[in-house]
């Protein structure tokens, strides 16, 4: 793969003498970054350009090529691939665009595509992407004509829309921010972006990582490439919602997952979620100053206004504003000229016009133990003090490289002034306070380290008789019925309430006198999915009267809903007094199983209150998963009610996610509800829903 | 009051001829702007500057001034306007500091500075404040140094905060959005924002009026002038929580109500509450334009990604992507050079280079019935396509005026490009698609227009009952009991549960009888405040042995809790099956009295699901409240259940809201709860709660 970026020869396919030709630009581009390596042009009607001979097809060129740039229209792309394979080429860009992306048409080429390219074993990226650029050899490929306008550095970006990238390319070069790699993924036909992201993660010359994604490939791959690096990656995950979908659908044949997914996936393997290039950029100016360790910052202001603004957006953030002892209090007045402000945190600067004195001040607060940040707030007009300011700014983070303490720069001035400062400061400087403390809070929450993979622990699974289960509704073609769904939650060593599955009144009537105490009775016919929408379930029924009138009321419900083949009635021990729980779990096309757990009733009825993880996790995870809910608070006790049991919850989402790691069958699980106890009574599952996939191989 | 903005003459007070002194930046200022009036200098050391004599006091000055600047230290500022008062000056600016913002010594000397203004009827605007700027006749006052980079306007800002006022300032200039007038309001000692706003509601010179405020003198006569105007009116409230309210009220002196108050009643009369610059200048720029009348909206993007993210973007702001038309879609196709994108909305023009298709889609696409506003995303490197872009721009948005409907252009170019871009163009210019079309919706929400001031429905308020019951308190120096609480929301027309107050076991048992059904027993003795957490509620009791047991129970509570005087019990009917509602009011020293409404439990408690107005309000608005709640949808009635009586609750925030309008001596009242049956079954209150203000004159 890293042939991608190393390449030492390139022929770009597709170039003619024609001055609107596209592929021209992907020649001029690599001119311009003084490619460190031979190029060589190729377009059937031949001619020269650029001084250079275009060879008429890839067989004329005269040495080997290790890598191939394609900008053909895409029906010649096959061949181009085939005289590439004959040739030796086992490396190729595919720029092209209008493959499935288009339509039918365009889906049929790139099956020819992809069939050349596996013939001869090509590795290609694409098509439809603008290729890649690394700025240490000079190998920049997009077609669209680009400037060196890039400082050098250590941050790489994968990007899937070859706009979005631009956009990042255009974004890094007015901060100064300086790149190593790049690469557009487009429709990911061979070469997706973990195969990429697999080079980054061992790239010596990459130390920050940036994706933007529209759909996920591989999502389970990708949590492991991001749990063995230390890098920090940023990922810019768009195509959220159903408009875009349809979209991405035709941009560049994506397939999007749950977005909820994406996002529990990435916050459980550490890889920072962002959503425009402003948090993109803030999160790659703060990541190389010294380390926020801790929420007590010092707000250092020119004006009493954007100190109480910055104030607001400290509290908003979950900061603390650090208190200053007296004696330094007094050291700082001692530089006022007029003592017409008064000392405290915010420090308001006030009347204060020297410069040096800023500075003397930002370092005294710097030296402060209780102090674990700044933000530097300064007002100014660049005709006026533009100079003097930048030269303060630049002295001010050296102070913060010298204390090991971020220092966020904040002003208000001219834009024509905010751009001199991103394109030549090192350093961040935001236009806004809430900006400023917003990122400080992410590289604060933002953990990147390399983590070992989670490991669920272990617990009572008895796989065979959830296997039986399975196997004899897969043979019948269809979803397992409530009671045997209580029985594979059993067999996960999930608390269940006790029940049995009963055919007749007389059957109920025995069970419910073997179950004691008062019993719930609940349909169990295929069509009565929704039992309690079609009058499936009776609850609290006592005597062997009630119990006979209900399954009386059932079945004629069942025969209402014309349900084939016997009746079926769950009749189950009633257990009250729980607070109503929902486990789930599904299984997400590229992230695989996904356990979630919320409260029932309105909270995720109307709230959508519900934290989602994918399998597998630790138990401390779990414990974090509930202690995510935003209802969390009525599980602690509210008004003097008593805590649930949480070590129960605790291990029935530990049940649940061992029963879906182990059975790829199950796309979708419901516990619904879990009755949730007070503490130390654990809970009882009292109804459930597993649906199978539809063409699974046996796990 | 126009005679901030409008003086003809101005004596700047506390020149001297130091270089550093900084009275003499107040006099550069009006040279800057040509002041078309004369310029007086005074300096207690006379001399002279700027070719200009300084008379050594005001007193010495040869003619008559209209406005007096004055920049003295703190103790001499009394004197100075003593000097002004005797000169015959009725209109002054303090922008010296340390007065009430820096301690007690400075409260000292503002009580001395406002009792020499009233003796001479000066009005004065500061202390610390930086004066005003009227671009018409150039009277540009602050004591920092100004340019005069600013296009002639029609927006008029307020600034508490000089410094986030000059800020602004940079940002209009940044922006190309043209200035009318500026005041900066300071410790708003004397003239406070309401003064100001007056005049600027009548300014025939001012269209759209900016507010940048810590603290709000006299809320409901800033709501009053809100709804006089149909001019929008832009405030950004800082100073929203703890920590900053603690450093502005030693910044400029401000006493800030609670925040969500300030939301409501800037809600309420249509004032747009913004919160940082970039959202300043959204509005700034999109209200010019012509207005979003619908939600449908059509993107037409250079970049396939970024159409992506604009999609995503649309449908998390609740805009619709228009459907285009078959036709309108075969016309743009014969403008494309290939056909390698598929058509759509979002139009992705990949592979189209030439602009001036680009207008002509853009055109087809404003012409469409279903489009009331277009998002044009353009990505393009300033180097090679920057003259040719900006004039798309230019042309695009004259495009949107022709057709009646917003255009949003976003653009991702470097900061250079963006700077030119925002101080060249008219229109807005945005670099993330989440901003474009999220500016697109404030706009779209943002109904600035005159409104009446609302009126309470009449409704039956029992005045001479509350006024006896509270009388009572007042004289006994007590907050009403539970009995009396309940009597005035009988007395204010709410239904209130059945219920009487008792002394002893057998009057508990009688008023049990006459009332019927099981019944509640609940303490009534100013030391239970909180009944529930001491034992002082006894609920369901049935028979005469029950209720006598609970009286004594309670007894022997209020026994424990120490309770003085005879034990008093209310014996209320039990009012089961209802929903839990909290009605709620206090009184805002600003704004007056607010009504809140929320639902009881979790959802109040761990959610804080409340939402609030000031009154007065409509019966509509009172509508309006309920709806507005997160569990609105359970009021609706969740999985069959009756949907809750709507009208009873709207009725009950009405009766709230006649009572504490009616009397300002209730400092705080809740219903707690009420209980809110299904529809047409009413609605009760159970439980109530009056604390009164300490020191009222009576209403």
């Amino acid at each position: 793969m890293r042939g991608f970026f190393d390449a030492r020869s390139v022929a770009v396919v597709g170039v003619s003498d024609d001055p609107a030709n596209m592929a021209r630009s992907i020649v001029t581009n690599l001119q311009e970054f003084c490619f460190d390596g031979i190029i060589y042009q190729v377009g059937q009607r031949g001619g020269h350009a650029f001084g250079r001979r275009i060879f008429k097809s890839v067989a004329d060129l005269p040495d080997q090529v290790d890598l191939a740039v394609i900008l053909v229209p895409a029906r010649h792309v096959p061949g181009v691939l085939e005289e590439c394979g004959q040739k030796g080429i086992r490396r190729a860009i595919v720029e092209t665009a209008g493959f499935s992306e288009f339509g039918p048409e365009g889906k049929a080429i790139e099956d020819q595509v992809v069939a050349a390219a596996r013939k001869h074993g090509i590795r290609f990226l694409g098509p439809n992407g603008i290729g890649v650029l690394n700025l240490k050899n000079g190998l920049v490929v997009p077609f669209p004509r680009l400037k060196d306008v890039f400082a050098r550095g250590r941050v790489s970006i994968l990007s899937q829309s070859g706009g979005v990238g631009l956009s990042y390319l255009n974004v890094l070069a007015s901060e100064n921010l300086g790149l190593a790699k790049f690469a557009s993924l487009g429709n990911k036909l061979d070469v997706n972006e973990c195969d990429l992201l697999e080079v980054l993660v061992d790239d010596p010359d990459t130390d920050i990582i940036v994706l933007y994604l529209e759909g996920i490939s591989d999502g389970r791959r990708l949590m492991d490439l991001a749990r063995r690096t230390a890098k920090p990656i940023l990922m810019h995950k768009s195509n959220t919602g159903q408009l875009a979908r349809e979209i991405a659908a035709s941009h560049t044949a994506s397939l999007s997952g749950d977005d909820a997914v994406v996002s529990a996936a990435l916050a459980q393997v550490g890889v920072a979620r962002f959503g425009d290039a402003t948090t993109l950029v803030n999160y790659l100016k703060m990541l190389p100053l010294p380390r926020l360790e801790g929420d007590r910052l010092a707000i250092v202001s020119r004006s009493g206004g954007h100190a109480v603004i910055a104030a607001d957006a400290c509290e908003a953030a979950g900061f603390r504003l650090a208190r200053f002892p007296e004696a330094f209090l007094r050291e700082i007045e001692r530089h006022f000229r007029a003592s017409v402000i008064k000392l405290t945190n915010p420090l308001d600067l006030g009347d204060l016009f020297d410069f040096d004195v800023y500075l003397r001040i930002v370092e005294e607060t710097l030296r402060l133990e209780d102090v674990d940040g700044v933000v530097f707030l300064h007002t100014y007009i660049a005709a006026l003090e533009g100079e003097r300011s930048r030269e303060l700014f630049r002295r001010i983070e050296e102070l913060g490289f010298k204390h090991g303490k971020p220092v966020a720069i904040c002003v208000a001035t001219d834009f024509e002034e905010m751009a001199i400062l991103r394109r030549t400061l090192p350093h961040p400087v935001y236009t806004e306070p809430d900006d400023a403390i917003h990122s400080l809070r992410l590289v604060r929450d933002f953990r990147h380290h390399a983590r070992p993979a989670p490991v669920l622990p272990e617990g009572r699974l008895d796989q065979e008789r959830v296997r039986a289960v399975l196997a004899r509704c897969r043979a019948e073609g269809r979803d397992p019925g409530l009671g045997e769904a209580l029985e594979v939650l059993r067999a996960a060593g999930l608390a269940v309430a006790p029940s049995s599955g009963v055919a007749s009144a007389e059957e109920a009537v025995s069970a419910a006198a073997a179950l004691g105490g008062p019993v719930a009775l609940k349909l169990d016919v295929a069509e009565a999915s929704h039992k309690t929408d079609v009058g499936g379930v009776r609850l609290g029924c006592q005597g062997a009267d009630a119990v006979r009138e209900a399954f009386g009321a059932l079945a004629a419900a069942a025969g209402r809903l014309g349900a084939r083949g016997p009746v079926r009635v769950e009749v189950q021990r009633m257990a009250e007094g729980g607070r109503e729980i929902i486990l789930g779990a599904r299984r997400d096309p590229s992230f695989g199983p996904v356990v979630l757990v919320g409260l029932g009733g309105v909270f995720v009825e109307v709230l959508r209150d519900v934290v989602m993880r994918v399998v597998p996790f630790e138990a401390t995870e779990a414990d974090e998963m509930i202690r995510a809910l935003q209802a969390f608070p009525v599980l602690q006790g509210l008004r003097g009610q008593a805590p649930r049991d949480l070590a129960a919850l605790r291990e029935g989402l530990l049940c649940v996610a061992r029963l879906v790691e182990a059975f790829p069958e199950i796309a979708e699980l419901d516990v619904n509800p879990l009755m949730l106890f007070a503490e130390g009574q654990g809970a009882l599952a009292v109804d459930a829903r597993i649906l199978l996939a539809r063409a699974v191989a046996p796990a």
